[in-house]
């Protein structure tokens, strides 16, 4: 099973500057834009047997194992459109996406992980977060939600939690969709400048652009402090939208790969049921 | 907006004999199978537009409509075939999947569709009920779980529940999926030569063949009983595998265009906007 581009994204270890990151990279991939459609259906393919073996041993009770994939990134990165794109390619019958919003009032009276804790998917499925815990420790610092020491504190319960959930058979494959300020104003003025986009604009998207430095730094840091060999980060360059659909998706079929997944035994005599069948 | 299949498929009014239909007819279908793949290719743009819109009216607010796929069918008639190949064509962050097993304790302490209306998608959203309130007509009278009075009046509280759906904005798509007892057959025995169907095997489908005429009558009584101008049924020949996902494809594709979908108005000046985003 090839886990090169797992090896090619994965964010280094020590400090991170994400300056240094082209968004319009694309590593792993061979071959042009115009390649990118008969790639994915490529990918597509291999994707449907790898998870439809997960969901066989989830549905048959005989492997508790799931996957959870995490997608961060900032306004316009494309968490959407990855989810539209790469993992539309699964049958949706697998996979129960989650999107995080800003807490309730009932969510805030718990713990930061506890609403986390209630989405997780079920053995068998492909768990997707659109935003997710980080957002605790992202719009958290930047907005000074809560205070420092509570940030601090964060990234351990992050570190311990994804450390137990791979314990107990939850690959976790988090991506941040890295894109530039450049990328995100042609995103943002399309949104503007096409009627059929207009629903997606939304005016605080720019007041957060005056905030881009205080986001990538506290991304910088989520990166650095919460990569851990069982939960590591993975940095999609998102600049080009055909690249990060085709990354994410060789992903997830790297890891499904990895995970050596096998069709269920048949529980009943073979035989004897197709003797049975044949006397219908 | 072309309702062609929508018409052609359309269940008769008036008494049903299943046995009348053939379950490897193409009605509609303009070539052979080698064509379906360029055709679910193009339908796949035409849904993905289509349930975008629909999507974007629920998410922005401005429009409550949504809608309904009912599937319903013997066992290895291809529910999960549907929803992997012809749903899967949709964004999965737009659909909204409940499966309907045997009911809880807890659901059979309530009137049989207080599951199903907790189970409504909603706004924007396409919701699929794979099983669905027609199990409590279907095998509620075959294995006689409820008396005859019982049965008969839920009928009427089936139609009076879908005209009231219809009447506050959910378009509801009913397909029976007819396969005959050698398209069964065959299905079954394929489970069982092929290790990796193991796990899609079930004895008691066997024990079910024998009830084969119990069922096709129950069914044939539904879909007599409750096909309203409201929420009609389709009964889709599904003994070809990819004549019937492109059938229900055409189908989701057919009702969303009838409804007329526009895109969300913008609720912010654009033009002030632009200046804001240029001054980023």
């Amino acid at each position: 099973m090839s886990t090169h581009l797992t090896e090619l994204l994965k964010a280094p270890s020590g400090s991170i500057d994400l300056s240094m990151f082209d968004s319009r990279a694309t590593p792993g991939f061979d071959g042009t834009k115009r390649d990118a459609p008969h790639l994915m259906e490529k990918l597509g393919k291999r994707l449907a047997e790898e998870q439809e073996r997960l969901y066989a041993g989830g549905r048959s009770g005989t492997d508790e194992r799931r996957m959870l994939l995490v997608l961060q990134g900032m306004d316009t990165s494309g968490k959407g459109g990855v989810i539209r794109k790469a993992v539309g390619l699964i049958d949706p019958q697998g996979l129960a996406i989650r999107s995080f919003k800003k807490p309730t009032a009932e969510e805030l009276s718990h713990d930061f992980l506890w609403r986390m804790k209630n989405a997780l998917p079920e053995p068998g499925i492909l768990g997707i977060f659109d935003r997710s815990h980080y957002e605790d420790v992202l719009i958290g610092r930047v907005r000074k939600l809560v205070d420092g020491a509570e940030i601090e504190r964060r990234y351990g319960s992050i570190n311990t939690w994804e450390k137990e959930l791979s314990g107990s058979g939850v690959t976790i494959v988090k991506c941040f969709l890295h894109i530039s300020t450049d990328d995100q104003l042609g995103r943002l003025q399309e949104r503007l400048n096409r009627p059929d986009k207009y629903w997606k604009y939304n005016p605080g998207d720019v007041d957060d652009r005056k905030l881009w430095g205080d986001y990538r730094q506290a991304y910088e840091i989520v990166i650095e402090r919460c990569n851990s060999a069982e939960a590591p980060w993975f940095i999609v360059p998102s600049g080009r939208k055909w690249y990060r659909n085709w990354a994410v998706a060789t992903l997830l079929a790297e890891h499904l790969g990895a995970m050596n997944l096998e069709w269920p035994k048949a529980d009943f005599d073979v035989e004897i049921e197709k003797s049975r069948l044949a006397a219908t």
